[in-house]
């Protein structure tokens, strides 16, 4: 098979790597070995798969600096921000730990035998179970968070899925050394090989999802990759849940009373959060609403200085460099005008300077709304609040939409675009900015079509919902039942007989949540 | 537009209505409507739509004696069975005003603002909320707990999802006078037209699953049916989530010592569960694996004796009945054989004879475990526990899979056929049998395909959550919250900072299951 390469962002060169691109022989031996390890995974139990999960945490963590300097040789992101990714992943396998020892999220229900008012009703009782073997496709642009130890893998490995990642071909190397250092905290837990396998090669990854045994698919990425999965899926005679995190455009509307108030301070949460990791976040704001008049005008001028003095900055790949590229010219034709580009000089690898455009809200359309994956966002210039709202319809639903509003902006209007909001995305963000998700309980990463092609988060514990299906049991005698599911178990929330118990974790059960990138 | 007949499947005759085929300017009104009826239904909030249900079952129950009438001139289904599964299609309202009032469904979780290993992270907050407008496409062989008063409406506006119902063209009456009993609820409860509309036509069906502002679908037919819903979705740009419950053939293992110690009682429960409404239920056993040797001589003895001397069943149509006959032929051809089948003279209208087929288990093959829909069942012999083992993992997924033991049972044994039904069904019934489907908080239906399409259910209190998405409030003030997750708010149950809080439900909320025939 085709020998894998890598290419150094930075400088554009192209290595080969030890790595070949996986045949069909070796999938099916993949895909068998995990067959096998759903076994190994049910058998460990949850608060066995918690203690997995922490092993796995930690082997990450032990191997903090050849992780992040690998990534860096391969993303060209900056070495500060891999190294919170890498945290970011290591906070992701412990709160599935927890997740798992609040058992909170099999769902169990019991229903004991009843007369009901459609007679003398049977013993029902309901729990998740895992799917079986799942397919994850790592991400360009989280190298570590979204890839081979990101929140799929560790979402799935709790759920009890074994795993086999398909590696994007962006940072080969740094999937293969986290699938190693999975596989050692496997081992150290005397897991079998199966538990999480690494493919890499476009071919791969295709039959990996029309493979029988394999259960769900997810990932982060284009709509164009989601496309040729889909594709492969539909060719299955069985069809699989297909998760997919695709495209999102992320509207800001900043009010008339916020820009007055804090012109300067909202200038600087617009930089950073369009121009970090290269504008290469799912949740970059690629459109930002700002009022006409004085305040919005030194807005965009704090906004324009920092920009223009802004470094260039390495793109993951060629293809997103090139897209890049297109986009802003496609931006360009459909109206928006250069406010800010540094002259970046000759820039070598995939490095592009970062853009600020500009175009008033009479000359939107629905192009100017297109995702444009990098460092670039459209500032929409409107005079009244109430021009929003034919406007903000056009945009295409989000992963979020944030909402900048004052003291003195009317709440009638704020209620309006978060009204909007609620109908579009599926995070509204209030006075702050869509990168940086959390990664806790309550998180929700999704939203309406084409930001994902579900109704599932993709960040935070319920992503483990993704990976599982339910299963009632009639009339089952206790020794046949999951221990869940016994009359006298109290370790976790179920409901029975219709009230929720709220359970009695044993002891260890810490909840807790973070903030990240993303 | 075509005028809609009516076929009584009695006598097989064919009578016009006073209804027309929906015409697609009649279908976008209905949309409209229903786009705006779900502002109606988020308005009056979750004690509101909890009231709607109540008002609605009330209605249906004052209706009782002209819906069931109805509906036995269209579907042939016995009074008897009709005037239950009226009562389980009002109970089943009356259970999701229930879920409703306990809250749980919302899934509400609070992280409040923390430092955090990522460090300082905002106040994120979720819920789940309602997806807007669903299509439901009425069931054949449940004219109320599948069709337009059934479960699917019920969860739908539970969620506070519109619905627009595709009549099943079997009981286009029944439907109608279905909806009208609901839309006279919704007026006495000031509600809007667009909360509950029907549309009849093959075309209505599948322009409704095209429509822009349909956004998930759910039907409860055949695969066929499946396959055309399904490709007018994926002509749409955007996909929506589509729930279909199709095809099961509910493999029923009596074990040697449960036949010695029960022969009898197992032959009335099989006779009963494959010939009950005409064998027209999802759940029906298609299969029984019956030991050889004397105890399942005389289970299979009992249940000759019973077939032989039953009377006809009278099928839902015509199609049903071609392919009933076409089934049967088709399990002959693969080698069953007939075991008993009741001389029921010359059969009028869609009439049909139960019958019970044999074979050996050397002989079974996949065909053997074809769906065949309709009062027919296979009866497996075998010699050898250990041999069920093979045969059982070429049986398709299925709803449910039950199993038989007797004290004297191998326990080892039960375990690898609940093992097998864990991993190819959606229920293991113990020593019962798969129809009654019960309406509780713990039921599941559902299954692997080609039992299902999906990992969700369509009976029971978590079917509410096919028509919600999950939305997350980051940084947003209290005035802006759904009142749900605000800090004060404490009736419902809710995750906050990572612990379950099991709420303080206000008065009248009384939890409750029920069981039907399913």
């Amino acid at each position: 098979m085709n020998v894998v390469s890598t290419v150094d962002p930075r400088d554009g060169r192209r290595r080969e790597t030890d790595l070949r691109e996986t045949s069909r022989q070796e999938l099916a031996a993949h895909i068998s070995r995990a067959s096998e390890a759903a076994e190994w995974l049910a058998g460990i139990g949850r608060v066995g798969r918690a203690a997995l999960l922490d092993e796995i945490a930690a082997s990450i963590e032990s191997r903090r600096a050849d992780l992040v300097a690998t990534a860096e040789g391969e993303t060209g992101l900056g070495h500060a921000r891999l190294d919170f990714e890498l945290t970011r992943a290591v906070v992701q396998f412990r709160m599935f730990g927890d997740v798992l020892r609040d058992g909170g999220y099999v769902e169990a229900a019991i229903d004991h035998a009843a007369e009901t008012p459609l007679g003398p009703a049977p013993d029902v009782r309901r729990m998740l179970v895992p799917l079986g073997p799942v397919a994850v496709f790592g991400a360009s642009n989280f190298p570590f968070a979204f890839s081979v130890a990101g929140g799929d893998t560790a979402s799935a490995l709790a759920a009890g899925c074994p795993v086999v990642v398909k590696a994007h071909p962006s940072h080969p190397l740094t999937s293969q050394a986290s699938g190693d250092a999975i596989a050692a905290a496997v081992r150290r837990q005397g897991g079998p090989e199966g538990v999480v396998a690494i493919v890499h090669g476009q071919d791969a990854g295709l039959a990996l999802v029309r493979h029988p045994a394999v259960r769900a698919a997810a990932l982060t990425g284009s709509l164009a990759a989601a496309r040729a999965i889909q594709a492969a899926i539909d060719e299955r005679p069985q069809p699989i849940p297909f998760y997919g995190e695709l495209s999102s455009v992320n509207p800001i509307v900043v009010l008339p009373a916020a820009a007055t108030e804090r012109a300067g301070q909202i200038a600087d949460g617009l930089f950073a959060s369009f121009t970090g990791s290269g504008g290469q976040l799912c949740t970059k704001p690629g459109l930002a609403f700002v009022p006409s008049g004085p305040a919005g005008d030194e807005l965009l001028g704090s906004l324009r200085d920092q920009v223009a003095s802004a470094g260039g900055a390495v793109l993951l790949n060629e293809r997103i460099r090139d897209a890049f590229v297109e986009g802003e010219a496609r931006l360009e034709r459909a109206g928006a005008q250069v406010s800010a580009r540094p002259d970046i000089g000759s820039a070598t690898g995939f490095t592009v300077a970062p853009v600020l455009l500009e175009i008033d809200i009479s000359r939107f359309s629905a192009e100017i709304a297109d995702e444009c994956f990098g460092p670039l966002m459209v500032a929409v210039r409107y005079d009244e609040v109430a021009d929003l709202d034919a406007v903000l319809a056009a945009v295409p639903p989000s992963l979020t939409g944030s909402i900048h509003a004052g003291t003195d902006d009317d709440r009638a209007a704020v209620r309006r675009v978060a009204d909007r909001f609620a109908a579009t995305t599926g995070r509204i963000v209030f006075d702050g900015y869509p990168t940086g998700v959390r990664v806790s309980w309550a998180q929700h990463h999704g939203g309406p079509w084409p930001s994902t092609n579900s109704l599932h988060t993709s960040v935070g514990a319920t992503s483990i919902r993704r990976f599982l299906r339910p299963l009632a049991w009639q009339g089952v005698p206790d020794w046949l039942l999951p221990e869940e599911l016994g009359d006298g178990f109290r370790e976790i929330p179920r409901r029975v007989d219709g009230r929720l118990e709220p359970g009695e974790p044993a002891a260890g059960h810490d909840p807790g949540g973070d903030a990240a990138p993303g």
